[in-house]
């Protein structure tokens, strides 16, 4: 068997080629996911779950830190559950997944396996509340969830993901509004710190809001080909439940009340916007803080000064994984250090160690950044210092290029002309003025297939033009955008 | 509101009177779970869901520690995958809950919501696995399962239960039976430490092993009850799923060889062994390792000394949190000293920590251990220093209590009317010969609800006598014991 591996001649395809097979050649290629033999599921591989595993540990540290705590509830819920919120069932009856048959009876009443627990939750949220003295109740949950979808893309939308959904009771609007913005700027923390992606916080529309929400707000990331995703969703869900299931609390007051409830959630398709926020042509490009493997190091050993090199690589390595850095040495003898540069590129990890005979003649190591490619030698007695700094550096970095880029790649506008021609051959996010009114979000959508991603706070204070659409004068200025 | 709750007014039913109604009390009381809408299925409330990730921390790391990743496989199973191998479904098939419509529309293959995952991750290993360099594959899933039961009991035995399963393929037997001892004693160290609870290593009967299994080996745990509980369990799969899903390498001889397969899991039913084996007619007794509290800080303050010692309370509390230790504090108002004790016995956190206004003057602070109710006065200077060791030493007392309780409920004899007399006054252990002949096993099942929990590896050394059913020469010494 010769050094090289046909699988690292076969180059991924260019994004500027075919963004789409680029992603799919990627995430395949580095070994994220693979597709499993139920349409529209995928098998999470390690590599891509341990990224999952990092971003848990991040997001859930911060969800406790706000006062939650988690629990865990069914996955199977009764028809008749999901179906006593109507806009809700409206909203989720057509795309789940229906239990039928229990071992070898039929069931006597169909189960849902759950596309998100606000029902099953509210059931027993109505037995737990009886006092303020409950109040407000504050858990989540990790788990997996179905929608029956049609079209699927690992990751981004697939029939079976992973998330977590909180969910909370309130005593008055003014906590459930309070709780539902505050989850919202833990998400925007999250993702802008630890996945390095900027994003842009507002009101979802009414007619993009949650199913049996009073209000909808989100996260707005822009992926490198110019298209929106959805990054998060918080919701004020209002009385709308609690009336529905009887969640009702006796307040200090003596009068009996419902509670006001949010719920809010992100999912595993994060991982597909890290991917696309921040992937090259060489691959993945990974956040130190939540890449599996944040340093490679890759002896580089001639024949002769095999041994030598191996024993200090070694040295290195043990340092470095003691001071806490997530490192990984590549010492396989079957591959060429050119191949193992491609494919540790390809999985995105942040920092490249190379140690070679005359480094280490010299005490010094090499070190390559994913993210810009810079190169620098370093004395090895500094790594277990500098190499921290460095990863801070890359994460920075990372997160303003993206910003950078989402900055650029923001357009403004009044002419609906300049708007579709934008739209048609740069894309990106465009803020323009709008109506409020559905019909003209419709015939956007129809005449240049963007939707409002949301109604953002930080433009609520400006004064907004003409609807792009119908010319007439405008409730908001929003942000539109093709959507994944 | 007076200062009692007649939640604890109405004690709960005596372990002597009735086990099964009091653990359903301590665990509904304890408010580890609630009971979900569908039938058989739970809810696991935060302080039970704290609970279980405590242990899954601990585990989790023995299980990265030895080489193996985490990743996500689909939770649906096309029928068609589930019947390859003849054992697997013959076991599966009869407890399993079918999905058989996506959407509006009625899906042309069955799935089965994943009851375990040997055959979709066998499928996608035969996809991953071309050559020795691939092997061993050491990966672990954290997963929801569900098995149809008709008889559920909490956390015991659940429609849905959570665990994690281990799958690992190896080149040869050697690798694949190594892998299968080594996952059992990871199994046996995690809950003599971790849940303070003894366990019996063996192998289980032909009969008793687990469906597509070569060999099954278990942990066996002695419920107060003298009922036994199978607490984990480790399966060589020998190449039986190998064959029939055809994952196969090619070795460095140049040959191409069937992988050997091993596959490992606990659940959510250890929650129900911890219950079992520390709980008290008091309620639950937590090992302090997993604690989601690992002690209460109670300021009994009467009114005209309250804010001095709540300011001094909270003092000590901020600074054992910052210590690291899991504390909580209960300052509630509207409940008296002696309710909030029997809450948090209740509830089983290890340490109560008591200030009043007395002590305070003493510079000292009363400390109540749950597993023995010894009480010490210990200097507020000291606390720090002195609850991490107490801690530890309530964890091994909590083991030792167990493992003596064990010793003294594990009884020996080749009399099979001694046996049924033990069965069924004692109940235990019995430590007795056996032929080896599965008939004899399920005579003795029938005739006492005893069956063989495992050969314990520490009796093979042994010579056994007289089969105790059949009177034959014996081949094992072995354990009977009625199960849950």
């Amino acid at each position: 068997m010769g050094k090289q591996n046909k699988e690292f001649v076969k180059e991924i395809t260019p994004q500027s080629e075919d963004y789409s097979q680029w992603y799919l050649d990627v995430i395949l290629k580095a070994q994220m996911m693979d597709y499993a033999p139920v349409k529209g599921c995928m098998v999470i591989r390690p590599y891509g779950y341990t990224l999952w595993e990092n971003m848990q540990q991040g997001l859930d540290k911060r969800i406790k830190d706000t006062g939650h705590q988690n629990a865990y509830f069914p996955i199977f819920i009764p028809e008749s559950l999901l179906q006593k919120e109507a806009d809700h069932v409206e909203g989720f009856a057509p795309e789940v997944a229906w239990v039928t048959h229990g071992g070898n009876e039929k069931l006597t009443e169909r189960l849902v396996v759950r596309p998100t627990s606000e029902t099953i939750i509210c059931e027993m949220y109505s037995r737990w509340i009886q006092s303020y003295r409950d109040l407000p109740l504050l858990i989540n949950q990790w788990c997996n969830v179905v929608r029956w979808e049609k079209v699927t893309r690992p990751f981004l939308r697939t029939t079976e993901f992973l998330w977590q959904e909180g969910h909370t009771a309130h005593r008055n609007e003014e906590e459930a509004e309070e709780e539902t913005k505050k989850m919202l700027a833990v998400y925007q923390d999250f993702v802008e710190n630890d996945l390095a992606m900027p994003v842009i916080t507002g009101q979802k529309t009414e007619k993009e809001k949650f199913a049996g929400a009073l209000r909808t707000y989100s996260i707005e990331a822009l992926m490198s080909d110019g298209k929106a995703l959805q990054a998060g969703t918080s919701h004020n869900l209002g009385t709308h439940f609690a009336k529905v299931f009887d969640i009702t609390y006796l307040d200090s007051d003596g009068e009996l009340k419902y509670v006001w409830q949010t719920s809010w959630g992100v999912t595993t398709r994060l991982i597909g916007a890290i991917i696309m926020v921040h992937g090259d042509d060489r691959g993945l490009v990974l956040p130190p803080k939540v890449a599996p493997i944040q340093a490679i190091l890759i002896p580089i050993a001639p024949k002769k000064a095999r041994e030598q090199v191996l024993d200090k690589a070694a040295e290195i390595f043990t340092a470095l994984k003691a001071s806490g850095l997530r490192i990984k040495m590549d010492d396989r003898e079957e591959y060429s250090p050119g191949w193992k540069f491609n494919e540790w590129e390809m999985k995105g990890v942040p920092l490249r160690i190379e140690v070679g005979p005359r480094d280490l003649e010299a005490g010094q190591a090499v070190l390559v950044r994913r993210d810009n490619g810079v190169k620098e030698t370093v004395a090895i007695s500094e790594l277990t210092r500098y190499i921290p700094v460095l990863l801070e550096q890359i994460q920075t970095n990372m997160y303003h290029k993206a910003k950078q880029f989402m900055e650029a790649n923001t357009h403004r506008t009044d002419d609906y002309q300049e708007f579709k021609q934008i739209m048609e051959e740069k894309r990106g996010f465009i803020v323009a003025s709008w109506c409020g009114n559905s019909d003209c979000e419709e015939t956007v959508k129809e005449e240049t297939k963007a939707t409002i991603r949301n109604i953002p706070f930080h433009l609520q204070q400006e004064t907004p033009g003409k609807c792009i659409c119908c010319g007439h004068e405008a409730k908001h200025l929003v942000i539109f955008a093709r959507a994944y």
